[in-house]
């Protein structure tokens, strides 16, 4: 077993930012509450608002329409309820629909009843099925209200990015409302809320290289918000009550700075990692299976199923070979190895799938070694082949 | 204006403990999401482990029966709904009784619908009326579902220990459930959730100088929880979803070991402190009101109003000064200055009460300038009555 581990598990969860440390440090120095009056409260206040302008400027929104949350399941629970407000009326939404690739917070569906949340077909490449989520909406009885569309912006597991915008069109067309999940999307591909054409979207701290709890929802407008989902002393402009959780939110912005920072020439030099690694893998294994490869997708993620080897089992083969990787997304729900997103695509499931997923301080030292173990691990399984 | 800032607002939020940032250090360095199943993860998920056993120990509950959570707000919101599960079975409470002195984030009444929450009257010396409350829970119409109860350990403001495990003996006799917001309890009075015979109780991480962002929900077992209110990934056995909060976490738990131990000697210590304020703003201010002052209080909480000075007018004052303290709770509902304690105490909440709140760093120096600035600021109010 290897003393050196290799980290390429980033869609789980990105190593901490240099820059989010510093921050979050800055945070846990500052002494005070954000909503104390006094000298101590105020400079806490100043910072969360100038956090905030970075966090929007992630997402090319008004800083006015981000609301900080303890993370994108919060966020995620938030927004996905039937029960808005338009100022003090009470709208209610119809039925929430949902693809079938959603990460669990979204998939299953906030608070919106069971029997009001529909699942939208995924396509059997990956990617969201749009003309089922049109004849979804056609067929959509408004009269319980108006239909409300999550969809992620790019899949947590294939990185194949998602025609959001497209589906915009399509559930605005038919006078519903659009929540993007950007969690894996942000930092890896350019996000702006106005050309995805979004009217809610989600982001995530700890996937960008923040620190962990701490994510937030961000609006087109004000108009219409969701019921608050935890109240009390009415932090967030009432949307999300709490104590600030100011070194979160500090760092949390310190890595939306970053994020939005230099995509280009980052995923170029991630890309050439990626790209090096499959070209490794087909080379050792060319019956490996590499899902979306020929499709728009982020340029970290590698999602591959090799034959007659479980993911499970892959998982536990490349950890002893000291490489952190993924089968499945890592959440608590579900079978280990178990691919909630192979499952809608149609495939069998219960070979799963393994997630290699990259991230800026990913070495080219790093895809050597996963080359290499991917070698052996492979010709273990040849080997066990012939044997039986 | 002094330069040197002393901080005396201890029950908004207490600075942060060396032992917690140490702590939160250690969190943000670990690299790695509590559930992925690599080795990275299980390092993880075995140091969260870690820091529920000494959440656990500061409420002396069983490590399987704390929830971490986002923090306070989110436990009370979390425990506070009508609709619970034994099992997978559903079970309805029927209503909801807090006291008029809560923390909005328990008076607002998380999920139990408005007409289905009921407030129990507070006597005149600040501690909460269980005749009231005996009678109240007698009517209650259990057709509807068994009652529910929240209070809280320590009043926020004055300092008042509430007659929690007599209250149980009361709800547990009308067969109802018993909250104890525990908040500004833990740390300052040794909490057990067995001698006190609760239910449920409600701890926040901010409140006992470790960072803010975290908190917990502690059960007595595990047989009736409350349905979920964030879902997702399932993480927290599903009763809270999202990724692990590490660092937060961990801060958390050495500021709880920290409050656990040695509560005695570090209250003798306080307790002179606050006495020889109180005596201080006596002798400059004979007619100073002291809330609570000949009931058991935590040692570190001082409440007054000052007749003729306007709690705001006292804080900004105060804050001029060089000193740090509250007019009321901080959060953002309500008025400044106007106090929701005072108000259920029947007192006018217009005038309002200053709140000077003290911790482990608070010195001898930091009561000198307090007292010293109380002086100031009485004798301004005594030079503009006589002008008046």
């Amino acid at each position: 077993m290897s003393t050196n581990r290799i980290y390429l598990d980033w869609n789980a969860t990105a190593p901490l930012l240099p820059e989010a440390r510093d921050a979050v440090l800055d945070g846990l120095d500052l002494c005070g509450n954000a909503s104390s009056v006094h000298r101590e409260g105020r400079a806490v206040r100043t910072r969360v608002e100038a956090a905030r302008r970075q966090v929007a400027a992630l997402a090319g929104a008004d800083p006015a329409h981000v609301t900080f949350l303890a993370g994108a399941t919060e966020a995620a629970n938030l927004v996905l309820t039937p029960d808005f407000r338009m100022g003090r009326s009470p709208v209610g939404l119809g039925a929430l629909y949902v693809s079938g690739m959603e990460h669990p917070a979204v998939f299953e569906g906030g608070r919106f009843p069971a029997g009001r949340r529909h699942e939208i077909p995924v396509l059997p490449t990956g990617v969201v099925d749009l003309d089922a989520l049109d004849a979804m909406l056609a067929a959509h009885d408004k009269s319980l209200g108006l239909p409300m569309v999550a969809l992620m912006l790019v899949n947590n597991e294939t990185g194949i990015i998602q025609p959001v915008a497209e589906a915009a069109g399509i559930v605005h067309r038919h006078g519903g409302l659009l929540v993007v999940d950007a969690v894996q999307g942000a930092g890896r591909i350019p996000v702006s809320i106005e050309a995805l054409d979004a009217d809610f979207l989600i982001l995530s701290s700890h996937k960008l290289g923040g620190p962990k709890g701490v994510g937030a929802l961000i609006t087109r407008g004000e108009t219409l918000m969701p019921a608050p989902l935890v109240r009390g002393g009415g932090q967030e402009k009432g949307h999300h009550s709490g104590t600030e959780n100011v070194p979160g939110i500090l760092g949390f912005a310190a890595a939306a700075a970053f994020a939005a920072d230099d995509i280009e020439s980052r995923n170029t030099r991630i890309a050439a990692l990626r790209d090096r690694l499959e070209d490794g893998m087909r080379a050792a294994c060319p019956d490996v299976e590499i899902y979306g490869a020929d499709l728009p997708r982020v340029a970290n993620t590698s999602f591959f199923t090799l034959p007659g080897l479980k993911a499970e089992t892959g998982q536990i083969a490349f950890d002893l070979e000291g490489i952190a990787l993924s089968a499945g997304s890592a959440c608590s729900s579900g079978k280990v190895g178990e691919s909630q997103v192979l499952k809608a695509m149609g495939r069998d499931p219960r070979l799963g799938g393994l997630r290699i997923s990259l991230g800026w301080a990913t070495t080219d030292e790093d895809i050597d070694a996963a080359i290499s173990a991917f070698g052996k691990i492979a010709g273990r399984r040849r080997a066990a082949g012939q044997a039986a």
